[in-house]
C-alpha cells in the first residue's frame, strides 16, 4: 500500500487528508505515476460538430489531424470518441495527451492551432479546441486495475502499486498533490468573448474537468449483459441530467462518449468528460445528487455481485486547471457547446 | 444560514472544514443550541434483558428506575425503547440526559450507581449501564426539523436556525466543535474485565456513538405506507448488519430500537444506538457501505418524492469520547451485550 501523492510532490501539509493514518481501503486501486522531470502535461480535445449525415465532410478534417498528430512534436497518445448532444448534433473529439508542454507548444503552433480554420463556416462543420495545461500538483488519476492505462495514464512512465486515498468521499481531492495546501476554490467567472469568427473563454481559476471512463472489452456475456442492462442505463440518466441539467449543480457541459476507433467504428469503452465551476461542485454532485447515488449504487451493486471476477474496467482523471493553464475556442458551433454555456 | 458550531465553541482552527465557503445546503436542518454555561452532558443507558414471556419479573425494575429519574437532580429528560437483540434476548433500555455532570454524580450516587444491583442473577435479568459524560466539544445533533427535540436536544436551550453544515459526507465531523483541532483518531481498545459478579470495560480514547432516530407520529397514512413499506425494511436490514457483521467495519454493537411509552406500548418512533471504533469507522461505513448506501438511497428517493409536505422527522446525535467520559458495566448479561463485543 502506497500514498497516492508521489514523494517527489509531498509538501508539509497546511491542510489534512480526510482519513485517518489507520485507513486501509477495502479493494485495490492504482494511479498513474509520471517520471519526477514531468511538471506538467497537456490535454488538448479537439472536437468536430455536425448534423447527423454529414459524416463524409466530417471524415476529411477527423483524418487530417489524425496525421498531424503523427508529426513532429505531437502527442504521446490520442485517442477518439463521440456523442449527440443536446441540440441533435454529433461530436467527434480527438483528445490528445503531452508531457510536455513546450513541445506540445511547437506541435500547436505548427498544426493544432489551424485545427478551427480547417473549413470555412458554410460548410456547416462546427470546430472547437478545449485545453488544460496542468502542473503535475493539479490532476490525479484512478484505475481498478494497473495493467491497461488509459487517457493521462497512456503517457506516464506506469502504474503505482494499490495506494491508500480511494474508496471514501474525497480521495478524489486527497490524491491532488495541491490539496495538501490548497482548498482550490473557484474564483471569477468564465466569459465568453468573440475574435473575429470564434468564440473564446476569458477562464476562471481553479476550473475542473473529469474524464471518467469504462472499458467492457474484456467482460465475458454475463458480465457484459449486466453491465449494458443493469449499469449502463443509470450511468447514462445522469450523464443525462449533466449535460440538461447540470448548470444547477456547478456543472458547466458534460459529454457522454463512445470511443471509436480510426474508421469510425465504437469500441466496448465509453466515458463523461464533463467541466465544473470546481472540485466542490463535482464532488457534491457525486456524493449527493440522486443521479449519481444511483450510479453508485448500480456500480457497487454490480460490483459487489461479482467481486474479483470483474472484469469492467473502470478509470478517471481529475484536473484543477489555474486560469492560465485553460484554453478555450469555439468556430462554427452552436452555443450549447462545451464551455460556451458557462460565459 | 448559521453555522453549527456555536459561537463561544469556536476556536482557532488548525484543521479545515471540509467544505468551502461557497457551501449552503440544498435543504434545512437544525442543531440543538445549549445555554453557553454548559460544559459537559451526561447520557446514560440503563438496559434491561430478559428472555421473553419474562416481562412481569422486568416490570420491577422498569418501574423502579421511571420513579427515581424523578427523584433529586434526576435526569432533565428520558425515554425508553425496546430491541430484541442477536441472542433473542428483549432489551429494554431507559436512555436519561443531563446537562450537569455534578447534579447527575449526586443522582448516580443515590439511585443510579445500583441499577447493577437490582436483582439477584439467577432472577435471570440482565443490567447495564453504558454512560458517556461528553465535553460539549465532542458531540452534535442533527435534527430535520426544529419543533420537536428527541435525545440530548431535549435538555438544551432550544434549537438553532437553519445550519450550514449538513447534507455532505463530512458533516457529521464539521459540526463536533472539536474537530476544528483534533482528527478525533481513536487509541487503544476496549478491553472486558471482571469485578466481582459483573463485567466492566476499561475504555478506548475516542470511542463513538450514534442515536439516530425516526419519528413518523406525524405522517399521514400514504407517507406512513412509503415509510414502513420502502424505507423501514432497508433501514432494517442495515440495523440488522450492524449488529450481526458490524464488528468487519468498526461498529462495537448496533441495537435498533423502537421506542416505548412507560406503559411498554410501542409508539411511532424508532432509532438506532451503535458503538463505534472512531468517529471514521462510522463515516466509512455510512458514505459506502453497501447496506448503509441503501438507507440513503431509499431515504433520498422518499424525501424527493415527498418534498418539504414529508411529515417524517429525523434527528440524530453523535458523540466521540474521551476515555475518562465513559462508564460501562454489565451484570448477567450475556457476552455479546453492547460494549461486551468489543473486549
Amino acid at each position: 500500500m502506497e500514498p497516492a501523492i508521489p514523494e517527489h510532490l509531498v509538501t508539509v501539509r497546511t491542510r489534512h487528508r480526510r482519513v485517518g493514518a489507520e485507513y486501509t481501503p477495502p479493494y485495490p486501486c492504482f494511479v498513474a505515476r509520471h517520471n519526477p522531470s514531468v511538471s506538467q502535461v497537456v490535454m488538448a480535445y479537439f472536437g468536430l460538430q455536425f448534423r447527423p449525415g454529414r459524416e463524409t465532410a466530417a471524415a476529411v478534417p477527423l483524418a487530417a489531424i489524425a496525421q498531424v498528430f503523427s508529426e513532429q512534436d505531437g502527442p504521446g497518445h490520442w485517442d477518439r470518441a463521440r456523442c449527440t448532444d443536446e441540440e441533435g448534433f454529433v461530436n467527434v473529439v480527438s483528445v490528445a495527451y503531452w508531457n510536455d508542454p513546450a513541445r506540445f507548444q511547437n506541435w500547436f503552433a505548427a498544426h493544432g492551432a489551424g485545427w478551427t480554420e480547417n473549413e470555412p463556416a458554410d460548410a456547416k462543420l462546427g470546430f472547437f479546441t478545449e485545453i488544460l495545461k496542468p502542473a503535475v500538483e493539479r490532476y490525479e488519476t484512478l484505475f481498478s486495475a494497473s495493467d491497461r492505462a488509459e487517457g493521462v495514464a497512456v503517457i506516464a512512465d506506469g502504474m503505482s502499486g494499490m495506494v491508500r486515498e480511494h474508496a471514501y468521499w474525497g480521495g478524489m481531492r486527497d490524491r491532488i498533490p495541491l490539496s495538501q495546501t490548497d482548498a482550490m476554490e473557484p474564483a471569477g467567472a468564465p466569459r465568453v468573448v468573440k475574435e473575429r469568427d470564434r468564440l473564446r473563454i476569458i477562464p476562471q481559476d481553479n476550473l475542473c474537468l473529469i474524464r471518467s471512463g469504462q472499458d467492457w472489452t474484456d467482460t465475458e456475456p454475463e458480465e457484459r449483459r449486466m453491465y449494458l442492462e443493469e449499469v449502463e442505463p443509470v450511468l447514462r440518466s445522469g450523464m443525462d441530467f449533466l449535460r440538461d441539467e447540470g448548470l444547477s449543480c456547478g456543472c458547466f457541459a458534460n459529454r457522454y462518449m463512445q470511443v471509436i476507433d480510426v474508421e469510425g467504428r465504437p469500441i466496448e469503452k465509453s466515458f463523461g468528460v464533463s467541466w465544473w465551476k470546481s472540485l466542490s461542485a463535482l464532488e457534491r454532485w457525486s456524493e449527493s445528487h440522486p443521479t449519481h447515488v444511483a450510479i453508485f449504487g448500480a456500480a457497487m451493486k454490480y460490483l459487489s455481485s461479482l467481486g474479483p471476477a470483474a472484469k469492467l474496467r473502470l478509470y478517471h482523471e481529475v484536473t484543477v486547471a489555474a486560469a492560465d493553464q485553460q484554453f478555450f475556442e469555439y468556430r462554427n458551433c452552436h452555443l450549447k457547446t462545451g464551455m460556451l454555456k458557462a460565459g
